[in-house]
């Protein structure tokens, strides 16, 4: 452990401050002014902070923003090379229908939140641009995510909720790739009762492929 | 009816022929440069036209590009002001589940041609960028595929195959909303089995809601 006395500056600490200012800095201007209008000068005008600080740890204006998402969503932002939290983990109480409808409710109230669409939208767009930002983004987020999702339809097949042969990669993409399709495509406004009968239309139909 | 004499220039078939060649042009270098290498200059000059010619019919390459994949898709690409083909529809044998299974198919391919994946992924990022062009497509695309959608869903309801109280446009969004979010993103290869389980996965929730 480090010996610096109390008083004096500590680097670390720092450049904490100034990390969580820029991407304090960084969600705040992607809600005001949107992705286009998003850049890293305005970033670091905000955060109080120089261009190359900002250069100097991320790639892109999209990276930015993914890790100030990451901030806001979770409370943390990823550190570089940080490993996936390893004790997150979908509710599991027994019941994954209702646990499901938990789940489902609280990203229909994440994606409807107007703090959180802007930005999701436009990352979203950007990622489709950027292979680097996308593979970032699977990375940290993507990936963790499914691995969480999964861990949960597989407990659900263990207590036999699920049947032993249900596809449960098909069951992520039924489940969370429509939630998802009807709000980047907009194709209605997102409700709790959609999520409910999403998750009540997929598992009825998971459940009845052991009967097929 | 025109008394034009037939050797006489027609403009309406000249002009017919310059669009013809732009579209095909666009369709090409899509493919082969990208959405981003993609210019009006570009198209242009391998259409043989001049860029206002372009200009004075499309307000953007995105709408270009948009038209070109209908024309390359359809074998027709849509007149302005053009009604949605009326006679358009999905195949109707009496066995939904077969029907479906070969329309998902017939879109994994689709999807999975080379011809038809970068153009279409290029439009899919767009009209996320340019709401102008999501609502051409919404217009001349999406709604009339949804009508067919629904109505081959509205015909099986009638026939007895899914319940009365089944939420078509759920249904919708479960069966391509899943298809298109797995090749938007890549969640996973596409493929006719994966098209199959979603058809099965899908048919058998729907159904089940009727004992719920």
């Amino acid at each position: 452990m480090s010996q610096r006395p109390r008083h004096a500056p500590d680097p670390a600490r720092r450049r904490e401050t100034s990390r969580r200012a820029i991407l304090t800095a960084a969600f705040e201007l992607a809600g005001e002014v949107g992705y286009s209008g998003l850049s890293i000068e305005g970033i670091a005008a905000r955060a109080g902070v120089g261009k190359q600080t900002i250069y100097r740890w991320w790639p892109s204006k999209g990276a930015v923003l993914l890790d100030a998402l990451m901030l806001a969503l979770q409370g943390e932002a990823p550190q570089e090379n940080a490993a996936p939290q390893d004790d997150a983990a979908l509710p599991d109480t027994g019941d994954l229908r209702a646990d499901l409808k938990t789940v489902l409710r609280a990203t229909v109230a994440e994606l409807n939140d107007p703090r959180f669409d802007g930005p999701l939208r436009a990352l979203a767009v950007e990622m489709l641009n950027d292979p680097l930002l996308a593979a970032r983004y699977a990375e940290h987020i993507e990936k963790p995510m499914r691995r969480m999702k999964t861990a949960r339809l597989h407990s659900a097949q263990r207590a036999g909720e699920l049947p032993q042969d249900a596809d449960l990669g098909l069951a992520v993409e039924l489940l969370w790739g429509t939630l998802r399709a009807a709000w980047l495509e907009r194709h209605r406004p997102l409700t709790p009762a959609y999520a409910d009968l999403i998750v009540d239309t997929v598992l009825d139909g998971l459940r009845a492929g052991a009967r097929r």
